[in-house]
């Protein structure tokens, strides 16, 4: 489909940019306006922005390398953010809990999404894909509309932060499974245990040690510096390592990011809560516009695609919400909910796993297009589900002032 | 050649972003704190480790679409929080002084220039692109070091921006009339002038008219908003806006970004200068970075290229800073010599001219080369000039403090 709006784009020299970031920021500041006004997390708005420009509605944007980056960059300043409202302490606190959420809520989703296509006599392998691209959470939305409440403090709040770490190597491992069961030699089960060994190495090492040094040696780095901002550019060079050890050690850069943050939470000042706020607030809209972006409504032309979407976004959210809140049942109804819904979305990890076996040529297009409409919908159906089981929790600290850090929004 | 360091970011899935990050972000910010420490304005750090990790040298950094795009939101960036300190009237108060200062700029800069490849035996377009290369200023680096020494008040700073502003629209027209010299059908006279008249007027209305309905709309809109950070959200796309209708005016996305700025100077509050500085600190050293990645000191194999390289060197520093100075005569001798100082960096837009040139075939590989080494050079060379001129300025305002949006180092 050509895009009507690129007679606009194509003309003057330097034009491209500015109109691209005019398109998205502005579309997901205007529906998150929008969102505030209907009384929804402003991030619905900035999602539905992505579905609204992009392929599904009006084609005014395509999701190109650039977006990319500036989504990435967005989620990893998000969860950066986030880290820095968390201490390592508070999180292996919950650390039991949090083991038991994240493997049933590993569980419960692959069954359920394997079953319903095996029921829909699809092949096994493509099965199997599906049930692996519903495993893993996506932590940013829940993490933004939890900082933006103001009850990053609270216990859910840790314990959905930790079983997101571990969901993470988990869906790791799940994938890594996965991914080789087609190739030809069969499933290499050493390498797959190496690399599982050096992702729960590397969280473990950072959770247990990594901060404590980091909170020793990083400010007394920051003092003896004469750049300007030294604190910041410290933390963001360290934002990077972290994200670039994540990768190399197999979980994804954004678990990086965020146990940088973590690292950092208990030495960083005001000044670097706000510059980094700063960074976050212009990247932020393209990572929520990112996801709708990615979601090609055109799929579903068929009944059959259409019903297998429903059924599988149905699934997606009672296995993860049910295995999630069995794994916390500990913790009383409530809370066990609270932590149920936190772990829905599946955003963009959901969509690189359905990517894998599309370029595998192991899942078929329409199944590659119902995994990302999953993971798209309970990404956007999130915030409004967190809005109402935490209704009746007050932010832990006064209300976001005029330089307080917390309004992630 | 090879990038040695190629093997790292073709490793794991998503390594690459975090890794290209911090190659840039770190390297800027390691030369930054070098310089500091030789009493060198930071950002010539952060020129030189766009040299020292590009082609010139360890050729660690190809300069990709990624790279670029974060250049120039960094420099947009960067003009829009120097705006966001200078206010309509005070630009206007200095328009003749302003207009004299650019025009001679422009007249010097273009016939050294010219003569120089005359005299070297080059082919007339080719001296004739030579000497457009020369014309235009670079404000970016000028406006960091003035913002950072907190003298963005004194009445040079203002000169130096009102002329930079008229500089490009100069540039513009001698741009275009030279890349239509090369064509069939001659210089198109009729579409000149009409582009002319038209960036003109966009200054003009948006200096004149523009910043005083915007002080009052815009603040109005931002009370309305329910969406969180509706300043900074109604800023930016302010932001974008005007970079887009700068670009269709014909003039560059950055003098749209600081008339932005400077649109909003009288009512945007304390967080927004922060947030917008949050937001700057991070992408900045990209735009730095990005002009030394573009140079390639490999250009100056033989003797000749590099005797003209010098020589042009020499003649693009002395024909910008007398004819600046001589434009700036009548505010006496001290202030003159600051003036013409501030408009020797040519940065990006030197880089243009020359790129129109190549591509259109006008101009050699050697010549191209000379022209970017050019305007890389008269880039690093302007930060300590500038120490030098101003050392005797106090800040305008006591130094930025905690929160204070000034340093923009």
């Amino acid at each position: 489909m050509p895009l009507p709006l690129a007679f606009l784009s194509a003309s003057p020299e330097g034009a491209h940019l500015p109109l691209q970031m005019l398109l998205v920021f502005g579309s997901a500041k205007l529906l998150a306006e929008v969102a505030q006004r209907l009384r929804m997390p402003g991030i619905v708005g900035g999602l539905l922005a992505g579905i609204l420009i992009g392929p599904s509605v009006l084609n005014w944007i395509r999701y190109d390398d650039l977006l990319r980056a500036l989504a990435e960059l967005g989620v990893m300043f998000l969860l950066f953010q986030v880290g820095l409202e968390v201490k390592a302490t508070e999180l292996l606190r919950v650390g039991r809990v949090a083991m038991l959420t994240a493997i049933l809520g590993v569980i419960l989703p692959f069954l359920l999404g394997w079953a319903i296509l095996v029921a829909a006599r699809h092949p096994p392998i493509e099965s199997i894909f599906m049930g692996a691209a519903m495993v893993a959470t996506s932590v940013g939305i829940t993490a933004q509309v939890l900082a933006a409440k103001g009850i990053l403090q609270h216990q859910t709040a840790r314990v959905i932060l930790a079983a997101a770490v571990i969901d993470d190597v988990l869906g790791l491992l799940v994938l890594a499974v996965v991914s080789s069961m087609g190739e030809k030699g069969g499933i290499d089960f050493v390498g797959i245990l190496t690399s599982a060994a050096v992702s729960i190495l590397f969280v473990v090492a950072v959770v247990e040690f990594g901060a404590r040094t980091v909170n020793v040696v990083l400010p007394r780095v920051t003092r003896r510096l004469k750049v300007e901002e030294a604190e910041f550019a410290v933390a963001v060079i360290f934002l990077f390592i972290m994200a670039l050890l994540a990768t190399y050690s197999g979980v994804a850069a954004i678990i990086g990011a965020f146990l940088a943050g973590m690292a950092l939470a208990e030495t960083a000042s005001k000044r670097l809560h706000t510059l980094v706020h700063g960074a976050g607030e212009l990247m932020v809209p393209f990572f929520l516009a990112s996801i709708g972006l990615q979601m090609d409504l055109s799929v579903f032309g068929d009944a059959s695609t259409l019903g297998l979407g429903i059924a599988i976004l149905i699934a997606a959210i009672l296995s993860k919400g049910v295995g999630c809140g069995l794994g916390a049942w500990k913790l009383g109804f409530k809370d066990a909910a609270r932590i149920g819904a936190g772990m829905i979305p599946r955003g963009e990890v959901g969509m690189v796993v359905a990517q894998v076996g599309l370029s595998k040529g192991e899942i078929s297009q329409s199944v590659y297009g119902v995994a990302v409409f999953m993971s798209v919908a309970t990404t956007i159906l999130a915030p409004p589900l967190l809005n109402f089981v935490y209704r009746d929790i007050a932010p832990a600290e006064p209300p976001p002032d005029d330089d307080l850090p917390l309004e992630l929004g």
